[in-house]
């Protein structure tokens, strides 16, 4: 099988199953696991923030990040098509009582003046705004680069309104590493960061949120909460640290290997490509080809290719560690073969 | 002053306030109340609902519904612009945990295709859909009247989805003096309904939410648990069981009074109305006449005039009960003046 | 009937009515309903707040103090038998978030070093504790005053501690009549208070929360949330005002009736009375006359009397403005026939 | 350092870090993870439950039952002493929304006739109950095991009222390992059972909640929501099997050196020991050698020992696989020598 339905599914590598082996652990509950510790130092310095915690997914990371910023009764501005709001399970209005304020943006990216206008006035009939939430890359948009300039013209006008700034950045890095920037000057126009170490990084299991001390200190009571606490942690931990030192720069690899899937499959008559394919997404629309969702799946999965639906005419590829730009190349040629036979 | 804010602001009259001051009452928290229970007897035969429940105003009602139609972390779909989620302080994520799902409407009605497509399916990551949301007559969209094709059409999908149906009724019966229907046609295409005594049909306070007996029995512990529980209750019940049977009929006055108002302000060079005047409220856009929507009243209520923002250009007016056409024909030549002053 | 299930089923007097049909009103949300204002500044001025709010039921001023005071993950502190746990449907839990900590009183007065003893600590796993409430008078404890000692020694430590302090005084009045304190003095030792004008004051509908004018800025928006939020609401404040100006003293007689009642029953055989008769409440032990309360309460039914269980084999009586001596002499009466005929 | 604070601080046996290496993983949140499907099988299995559902702590097993079983406006009994209530942050209102009943047990065993009697009856005023929580074996009561017999009068008590019934079995294996009774036979008396990998059997992280199949369908999406969805999770499922296939028999060790600790301790003159020693945990009261818990803790810290304090003249000690009995030994010695210093 390839499969390409997300990075999520990325196996840990030798090198980390070994530092998992090998890891000096203690109990996380009392912040005694020195190598969770040696992680959260590292995550936050690499972040540019005072602090950083683990946490045992990027949506415990997201709703923690909601429940220490944000009071009930409060309203998140945050992108209508993004993961907090749409595969979060209406997470942060079942546990933070939240509301959320969604705006369509455009490959991801919010208009800062809609944000802005979006922002509530005083009135006994409003919720106050209590956060706006970012996603970069963005995850639906096909993971779509965020800019810069956009990060900063909404952080700008939410500084001057008290309001904090949370970023998904649960692929940050595939952004950091798209662009050529640093994830410090992403997480510059951020008051906390949410990425994760199980995605493009390939660790098995576990997510960082990064931010102030204060935050932090606050944020691992909520954890505990979540049930996000955990004992030897150091086990997951350690091939944590194995990613986030040696698997950052090989993302190139993957967004190489999206940009050839999409070069392949939209020479597939019938098939569009419907996104920039800015990192390591590929998102394929098969109305033209006669084909929903469902149904080329179905036809894929039969060729041993794994992919995920995306919408009634849409399908995600994403690439990541364990596919070769071999098994790519082999990718275009079945689905050109697969769809040529339907039609 | 001519107070054209809302008909909220309707005073009660003398027949109400006999009514309070001779009203039969018991302790409605021990549902021995004979004038809530004939309040509710009488609305729930008028919506064609089996059982009605008396509630201190229209954001109780609504919130009621979605407590008792709903568990937390499930999602409701209601319009963009509807009350529920803009003017109830993000009640339904604080109180009952469940995330909004936003459909932008065309003269308050949403699409139903729309709303099909925007159930869930069944999925880890994905909350379920838990109840559909309509507003008839749609106050944002101007007091919009949504049409019987249109809520019979989102009602049919949504039987067939095993989900329930509520309705923000609270200018029902404007909707159906408009239109010429009765109000349970509308009711027929719900689950609940919840209106309004203390909008135009003039009563001081309260509403009435109306079921199935099941859905009344449980909704009667939420009210309980909101503090909606009164004693002797009778005293409002009274003047609104004087609305219910008198003041029906005469909002097609309001109604007559808004469109001679909107004729008029249209003429006024730089005033655009904004909304079809299907009932009572007017919405007035003042960008073309160099105004911005807070300057304009301002500049009303120098002239003893009273309206409120519904953005940043424009202007909302509610014609009512306590608003004669005689005043209105003078709001018209006010407005004139000032804004031809303006200019 | 003899209604003594309650002093909540008081029915309003002529005074009252008069006063509903006369109010002067105006649109409460607004905050331009004069007989509210006028209610509100009387109330907050009493108790010697800053300010206070009107709403529509005890539990609501109860539920709106615990909403404003607390953040979900708190704990609040509070008597085992008190209303806000025990009768008001877990809505601290359910709306608020909070968990509620109980200690056992006597005669309704929390021993201050337990109170102590139960605040937590600052450590990972334990909830913040973010209020404590009190009761006074204390309902389940048979109408018991806490004495100002009490309360005294307990707000001095919360106040070390920085924990607020919130009373439910629906019955506070009878408290200040039955001790010769003004409401004022125990007012001093709470941040907080509720009071309910539709108990032994005899108003229709309607409670006081008072407090800092902060505090009641950010509890209005709560009132708005949970629907308190009334229109024409001096309708219902008149009464109100009415009942503060007219009916304080007069709590003395419904004491005295109360006194009367337990001297004729605890001289029937097989009954004993529970409670300290503080107050306008009669706690009657049917045990040793080999009655279930449910079972007594039926036979006051055929009697002609009304009364609730309080227990297994408890059954509450209340005195208030619509029993006369005479009914209560009456029904030492029949209490006397029927138990005697029982046995 | 001999830590005897906890059996959570045991560390990984190499033969789980063997494994951790060796794990066949998948993505489980696609439900692929062969190590975590052969863990839940096992588990569920051993419990005599339907299906079992790995999640990363206790605290998270426990939190997702109440959110599964319970609606928000419920009451639950529980243990005034239990985890579920002390330690876990006030989740159970914060995130479910119940509120809990307190009962104080004996030994950690709740009288049945309480439980009933605490039950709540069909009334306005008052939370349905919708859960009752047993702990066993019961932690703050100093490790105590609840007997069978108990647990099935308030099982069948619970049934018959269609209440459901969840243990908190952190240290359930403890609790069979003592008394020689299946961990089946005390499973039988619930409908739903957590129990730790991470405390006596040593595992680094992870624990197990069992029950129905329709029950763990539904909590799948609790725990997606909590953020307890993880990916490559067989890296800790490995260590969890080797936990529960060899770790089980060996508690028997560990209650060995609690009774040994317990035997020696109580021949210090001042020292009283608490608790029946069931299985491996120790309380300590220090008030007899004039010694508060903090300082008698800091006196064993500058020996080289670490307990926790569990009240203010208590403290707590367990034993587990990372302490021998030679240290046990030293630990009495070490400890008779500091007490006799102090006096």
């Amino acid at each position: 099988m390839i499969d390409l339905r997300s990075d999520t599914v990325t196996k840990p590598t030798p090198e980390m199953r070994q530092a998992a082996f090998d890891a000096v652990v203690g109990d996380d509950v009392y912040q005694e696991d020195p190598t969770i510790i040696e992680l959260e130092e590292l995550s936050a310095q690499k972040l540019g923030k005072e602090a950083a915690m683990f946490v045992p997914s990027g949506t415990q990371g997201n709703q923690i990040a909601v429940l220490t910023h944000c009071q009930p009764g409060q309203e998140i501005i945050l992108e209508a098509d993004s993961h907090i709001f749409i595969y979060e399970g209406a997470s942060i209005s079942a546990l933070a009582g939240v509301q959320p304020r969604t705006i369509s943006g455009k490959n991801g990216a919010m208009d800062p003046g809609e944000v802005q206008a979006a922002v509530r006035g005083d009135d006994i009939h409003l919720p106050e705004t209590g956060l706006i939430c970012l996603e970069n890359t963005h995850n639906r948009a096909g993971g779509a680069v965020v800019s810069l300039d956009n990060m900063r013209a909404i952080f700008e006008m939410a500084q001057q309104q008290n309001i904090p700034v949370h970023l998904d950045g649960a692929r940050l890095f595939n952004a950091a590493v798209a662009t050529g920037n640093d994830v410090k000057e992403f997480a510059a126009y951020t008051d906390t960061v949410q990425f994760c170490l199980s995605k493009g990084l390939g660790a098995p299991v576990g997510s960082i949120i990064a931010g102030s001390s204060a935050f932090i200190k606050k944020a691992r009571k909520w954890r505990k909460r979540l049930g996000g606490g955990l004992r030897q942690a150091g086990i997951i931990a350690a091939p944590g640290l194995v990613a986030l030192r040696t698997m950052v720069d090989r993302l190139a690899e993957d967004h190489e290997n999206a940009q050839l899937l999409a070069d392949g499959l939209k020479e597939v008559s019938g098939l569009i490509i419907e996104n920039n394919v800015d990192t390591n997404i590929v998102l394929v629309n098969t109305e033209d080809a006669g084909l929903r969702a469902e149904q080329f799946i179905e036809m894929l999965k039969e060729s041993g290719i794994l992919a995920v639906p995306f919408g009634p005419n849409t399908v995600r590829f994403v690439t990541h560690f364990d596919v070769s730009e071999e098994e790519i190349r082999s990718v275009i040629e079945s689905v050109g073969a697969l769809v040529g036979t339907n039609r």
